[in-house]
């Protein structure tokens, strides 16, 4: 698998950098190359002449862009991966590598879902194949902004955004996990590291302690187990654990689940788990570049995907 | 109904506020005597002097002095209020106006609880003698601390404060609602301004649209229906409506439900409200000393009260 | 001085608040009123109909509306109190009361400066009046957004806003004290509640102890003195104090200067000031109405509206 | 230069990574030891025991509790690096490789200053030496906590901490560079990235223009400059840069200067700096190690620790 090129649409600090790493760098479109041209970056061409070089598209712009993308890659043909900030009906499926990595065979798109979809299902699917699920209700705190958009925050105020009760979030998951029933809300808040959320499943079969849960979670892969014992009082120390990790960027990959509040209550299971917004759709993507080009299996695909990621499990 | 009295430990600028604004200040003890003497701060004596003079006392020291305080109390046979941050042992039962009023005739002691146990007891008793109620899951975000003590806050991280799922605010309503099925999970995050409670209410009876929510709720005392299309996007703009409304302290005294949060899913009450845990519970101390007193009916209190305080309904 | 009506533009939670405070309120245009119409708000009329009952407008619009709003009010000839948002050259003279109150004498229009500029100009007059001034260096850091509109901040970072130095506060400070040599540089951090201003101002003439910088301070109208030994550790305390005033919306209309962080370093006087965006030009706004309308003295009118909005001094 | 071994206190993620990373781990004491063994961490020994193996300790104990330590390694001998949160008088010396580095020499102890000093030293000696400094005035715009920590932060307030002008930052700087006149103001705000700081510089020599600066800094090791045109508009960015850079921790060891802040006015020199307070003084405490072990020129040391580190110039 290799990076053919990286296509930015103005000269930033990160499209500089894109450079100095060694990636050959492409201008969005004409207008936008003129931008790099006046900040005396050469770049090696347009979107346009890159698409010719690739056999695969992971177009990562930012929501709803994706949508006004799809023509010029279904124009020369490319087999594309969109992200999750774009409807369900840009791509022929939704994908997450652990729940439905089969599904994206012989298709030319597909759609890994958003991080707090990844974080979902990875975890549901696991839960539902073990113990039947009846009911998911999911309460998702979401972080307002990434570190590096600190200008789209809200300070010192929770936003009921959005205010409809179930969110999005539900039929999302459903695209991935068709037959699952699951409620959410979703809010947010004043941070920039993580998602929370709180989840209520009403399980099938009889499950009496935690610890079958953790057994199995323990089994599932890109799901990780912390303590508050271990120093994980708030989603602060899970950012830093990604940091002493010593991950590129600091990612973490890995659903977090706190291993201490998970809590059977009447055939109802609830837990509190973390999800690295900027990270935990990176390993889908390079999964998903396989699954739609083929030639690999889940398992195969997925082990590779965390030997080169550093993901333990 | 007469204030004698304020007690205070320290000479900061609410002590001297309560000078100016013309109440009687005693210090604690002998040792916060000296304190104020140092500042050249006049106390009408200590908490002791005070004691003699008053028929109720109102304890609003910090979570757990209450305690320290009670046996000073009961040598001198004073009939005390206390607040949520006591245990519920501390007093003979816990109040709030609108469900137990009755409950403290008679009593040398009673427990105003805490602003999250307050608000949840309004609604749900008020869900519960409309519609019956089957069992409550409650999700509580939690402010992290109060405007006047911006260093015990936490940035930009969710604190999974308490671990415990459930938590004890579930324990905490079955004091004054002792028959209701609820489980309640809480966390903390970066705001001083209001909590958020997120509840999913199983109902025993059928209640098909959320207007008969919203209807009853219209006719319960100290709820109000707000809605993100008058502008309440955030509980942000809920602590600017109590600035508004011109209350002493910016004070918000209701609990307020986000009426177009109301959704009913298959006998299940979603929705969203905000607690200020500053003013909630103020209301309540007011009809507590009448409760606790004698004299007054209930609806006589609340009507006493909710006019005094400009609580409209 | 009677209050004609009030004009939104749209039926929020402020604009039904106005009603209930029985204002009479009227839609910004036809627009504006439909919306009205569609929330069953039944306005006392547009902005044209409300003009023809005035003498003086206060155009309190967001910044720059109050351009566009300029030539109505020029076609019907009434004398207008523009606000700091609006360049300095909307109007015949920017203002500051007890600065140059007697200078809005005669003229058809008036600009009540920025919060910030109020306040540098407020403790700059006084300083210059009686020790003399040689040049003010004024570390500005705001608060990124008010408490009613938390969606407009930031989440744990400072901007660099405006990477300009000098920033624009300085010129603006001269539009009111034209003399004055000012340098001001202003970023913007996380918080909702006050600016705070670092100050280095150094002195023509020789003062060798805070104490004289104090007293002169003392006798300033509209500036308080504060002191972290009262409990003013943060803007937190302070934001807490003017709610405590019980003054309506918990306004903060005076400048407060932390007594304690006054200090003479080789004739440059330091400190630290706070300053209530939301509430320090109301004064400023009732001043100009009078000085504008005539009639009254620079004495008269400061000693009526502090009387009037219950600021001490 | 060999890691022998790393000295924790308690058994939390942090001192499970160091184990996982193939560090040698060791319990401060007998008490901490036997913690470490109730969480079945199998430790190397104690403190003691690692002190026996080791000519240089880098002791990067909490503030204060370095001065606890130092009987401990003086009864044995060892040479010691302190860190900044310890006073000055703990070691020999204070020291920043690019400004002092043979005042380490023949020392048996010296003390790597924090932060902001720092950082302050990097840039202020670079411009002493090119330019000539009168007399520096620093504003630090504090970030209350680290992210590790998130609650021992503040919301949504401004902390006049310390109250006392001048801050000891100042006098700090001058133990590094005695000579140099400086007068320093800090508060803390509600941010965990970065610290930022306001310089104004009085030169001695004329300097007409930003760009001689700019050369300056761009000659001077450890220090970049970044341009708000580069997307650089907050500290948010300047966080996120130092993740793409890819380093361990996502690491920013440079003192980070705004280009386009940097401006003269009248023989003064005014901008805007960010410093990585988790990681500037990386760096140093590496090169102390080589300073007080001797062997090594200060260009030898700084050369080899940029590289290792992968900082650029």
């Amino acid at each position: 698998m290799d990076l053919i090129g990286v296509v930015k649409t103005k000269p930033d600090y990160k499209a500089k950098l894109a450079i100095s790493k060694g990636f050959d760098l492409y201008a969005a479109d004409s207008e936008s190359k003129k931008k790099f041209a006046n900040y005396n970056i050469q770049v090696s061409g347009e979107l346009k002449n890159l698409l010719n070089k690739v056999d695969v598209v992971v177009d990562a712009s930012p929501s709803k862009i994706g949508a006004t993308n799809r023509k010029i890659y279904q124009n020369l043909g490319k087999k594309v991966i969109y992200q999750g900030g774009e409807s369900s009906e840009i791509a022929e499926g939704s994908f997450v590598a652990q729940c439905n990595y089969e599904k994206a065979e012989g298709k030319r798109s597909i759609r890994v879902v958003s991080c707090n979809t990844t974080g979902l299902c990875r975890i549901l699917n696991s839960i539902d194949m073990n113990f039947g699920i009846e009911l998911v209700r999911a309460m998702i705190i979401r972080r307002a902004t990434d570190p590096d958009e600190p200008g789209k925050g809200i300070i010192d105020a929770v936003s009921v955004d959005p205010i409809q009760i179930p969110s999005h979030h539900g039929p999302d998951v459903n695209t991935v996990l068709p037959n699952l029933r699951i409620i959410t809300t979703a809010i947010k808040i004043p941070t920039t590291h993580l998602h929370l959320h709180t989840l209520i499943i009403s399980l099938k079969n009889d499950v009496t302690t935690a610890k079958q849960i953790i057994d199995t979670l323990n089994k599932t892969t890109r799901i990780i187990l912390i303590s508050s014992k271990d120093g994980f009082k708030t989603t602060g120390q899970l950012f830093d654990y990604a940091r002493e990790l010593g991950r590129w960027r600091s990612d973490l990959y890995e659903l977090a689940v706190w291993k201490d509040s998970i809590k059977i209550i009447d055939k109802e299971l609830y837990l509190y788990m973390g999800v690295g917004q900027e990270a935990i759709a990176v390993p889908e993507n390079i999964d998903a570049i396989r699954a739609i080009s083929g030639g690999y299996t889940r398992e195969e695909s997925i082990r590779m995907t965390n030997m080169t990621l550093n993901i333990s499990r």
